[in-house]
């Protein structure tokens, strides 16, 4: 049995003469939609979507939905073939982070319960109208979840269509695939902005300690890329904390007492998601305890945790910071092995559904020396509501650090310098809500 | 009456023939230091009193001096002529950021005073001993303090030497010069940042508030920024707040309200230095209120101020941040505009004093249409402990966003990328420590 099925219910139908849908030699139309937080590659995915339907002998009509399954829903839909005649637009498109189709946070019903039927009947209804047989998700753990929910009901409501799910999360915490599209540029953002802040911290002399808080509530990738000056500087962060490791305060503050014997400037890399043994995030001490001016708790967060306790123990200069919203939609340092295969990833995800494979994620397929990626559908079933985290063996025997092996298989992610386009100083970003806008000043009174 | 001075002691000096001094023809050594906060351009200046160095008919031997003033009381100096004997070492030292000879934040005393007589009795021997004659000091307005206070030295100790500043700051807030380098590279990294921001605000349709801080303690110039996306995007941040017009919490939130009725996600950015009209900070209500786990009043900031009262006023989701240590030292995003400026600045400064001017900043002169810049001496008495605010005009009426007529001053600024050389997917840097650096995975265990 292969790891993925053929949709039954469109092989019937392509084979029968049924009215109701066009014959194997015509072409139907194709619907996609993207979901989840935002990525500095999602829409390089897109393109290769678009890229996709460009070239694909079933697909007549690509049409893409406004804020994923919402757009589907509300028929809130854009015509993407007639959008992207100009392979220049396309280029553009792949360098504009964050959803260019925009985003929602819906999560589907069961199909067999008495909203889903709502749902779906709906949604099919809608699909049918477009004559729409192919349907591609871009996102994450959610969004596979989506995916198998649409396959799940396609069958149950004999509704003959295709659902293929394609990854992107900066996170890296998808099962079924080596790693995740919009992974690599994140991770090449946050291992160059460590790098610079290893300068910047550099500078002085006097003892202090910087507290750097990368994204990751429940696996450690991002954090790990932090690691990457190591290797070819001694300006590195001392120490690196992962969700993996349950996390040990007196245990963090011992190392930083180690590392202050033989250096005054102590630079530290925390995932926002470490917990202590007791499984209580770390953050948590902090939310609990401030409050502010209208007397709310405030959420400080993890890294402004680990300041106070840091100030309370040696009294020295403490900052802490995150590299925030930047570090998921930085495009300007895409990793141009991350844009190709995003790219790529859309390409194979509408050859599949030209096959007629259903009900599947396409993952990456890697090889090493040379690093090389092949793309395979991967049930996504196997995948939805699951994490992968950074396996033990990436990570040191004291938990506070990551191994060579780690960056072996993160270097290669973040490999090349994507050529952008910029304008004015900055890169050049696609706006598909208004696409042929003129210069626009509106803001400037 | 020239803008700056010819050191008379020099002049005298040098046509005596005095044997405690080498005669005019002799080549003199010359010392750098940098100072003050890091930026990703200072060392593009230290690489250009290099390559200045080595044109240089009067100069033998350029020392560098670790952590500004500092290292010249304490010799810890090093040999940059010797160091720099490749292009291409230079050449990876420009595009690496924060001060490469590391910085202080000494604020030397008062020549005549007590303990001025011995600290520059002190390091006029130290000067006296290397044979050096020109001295280069990179930074801001501090800098440009210790560079004044070294020429009344000099005047008053009867030592023949040219003090040279040569300016830098992310702030653009130094008198005496059309702009700052490193203030370019800092304001492209905050105008591509803001749009990927404004990107990642636009993707889901809830009623939404975010709030970026932007540094700027006394001047809104990094802030402005922020609107370059307006040029060309209707995505642009809706308000921006500079510190040179008094804030006022109602007319903000009403400015949030009028913008709530054409859309739901508003996007705001904020200089971290915005005050009331009575002169208090914003984030001084947050300092006050705020208590941590251990009791300590809390600094939340400016823009964690605004995000309370914004969640209290409209109940929706809010959220702010600031681009921290990365927007002064982010250079993997540097400007090619300001590159240039910056080692062109370091290179002039040579020139200056090899002509025997003292006591002067290099600062840039521009024309417009096309825009050039040219470089001059500035009396660094009329620059020291002065800021340059945004001009009113640049600031539109209502307070609330910067003009046409600002960006027009800044956009020049920003241009062009600058090819920065990579290995293993992130910049190079130079690292002046340890220059030879062998692959170092030490952190690596």
């Amino acid at each position: 049995m292969p790891e993925y099925f053929i949709c039954n219910f469109l092989k019937e139908r392509r084979s029968s003469d049924a009215e109701e849908f066009p014959k194997k030699s015509m072409k139907y139309n194709a619907i996609v939609g993207q979901s989840g937080g935002p990525t500095a590659a999602i829409n390089a995915t897109l393109a290769g979507v678009i890229y996709g339907a460009k070239l694909s002998h079933e697909i007549d009509t690509l049409y893409g939905a406004f804020n994923g399954i919402e757009g589907m829903l509300n028929e809130n839909l854009c015509n993407l073939t007639e959008l992207f005649t100009d392979n220049r637009d396309i280029e553009i498109l792949t360098q504009t982070p964050a959803a260019a189709l925009g985003s929602c946070r819906v999560k589907l019903p069961d199909p067999e319960s008495e909203k889903g039927k709502e749902t779906f009947t709906h949604l099919f209804e809608v699909f049918q109208k477009y004559n729409i047989r192919s349907f591609f998700y871009i996102g994450g753990n959610d969004s596979m979840d989506t995916v198998a929910k649409l396959s799940k009901a396609a069958e149950f409501y004999d509704y003959p269509m295709q659902f293929i799910g394609v990854p992107k999360t900066i996170d890296n915490d998808l099962c079924g695939t080596d790693h995740t599209p919009g992974y690599g540029s994140a991770a090449k953002f946050i291992a160059a902005s460590m790098q610079e802040v290893l300068r910047d911290c550099a500078v002085y002399t006097v003892k202090a300690v910087t507290i750097v808080e990368i994204m990751g509530r429940d696996a450690g990738w991002l954090t790990a890329a932090a690691a990457v000056p190591a290797i070819l500087s001694n300006h590195a962060p001392d120490l690196i904390y992962l969700p993996e490791v349950p996390f040990d305060m007196e245990r963090f503050l011992s190392d930083i007492e180690e590392n202050f014997k033989t250096h005054p400037d102590v630079v530290i890399a925390v995932s926002e998601g470490i917990r202590y043994a007791d499984g209580r995030y770390v953050g948590e001490g902090t939310q609990s305890n401030v409050i502010d001016i209208f007397g709310h708790k405030y959420l400080a967060g993890t890294a402004k945790a680990l300041e106070f306790a840091v100030k309370e123990r040696f009294g020295c200069k403490v900052r802490s910071f995150d590299f925030n919203l930047p570090q998921r939609c930085a495009a300007h340092m895409l990793a141009k092995a991350d844009v190709e295969e995003a790219i790529g990833v859309g390409k194979y995800a509408v050859r599949c559904a030209d096959q007629g494979i259903s009900g599947c994620m396409i993952g990456y397929e890697r090889t090493d020396a040379p690093y090389t990626i092949s793309y395979r559908p991967v049930p996504v079933s196997e995948i939805a509501n699951q994490v992968k985290a950074v396996p033990r063996e990436f990570i040191n025997e004291a938990g506070n650090y990551v191994t060579e092996a780690c960056l072996d298989y993160l270097l290669p992610l973040i490999q090349g310098e994507y050529p952008t386009i910029y304008q004015n100083g900055i890169p050049l970003h696609f706006d598909l809500k208004t696409p042929n806008l003129e210069l626009n000043k509106f803001k400037l009174r």
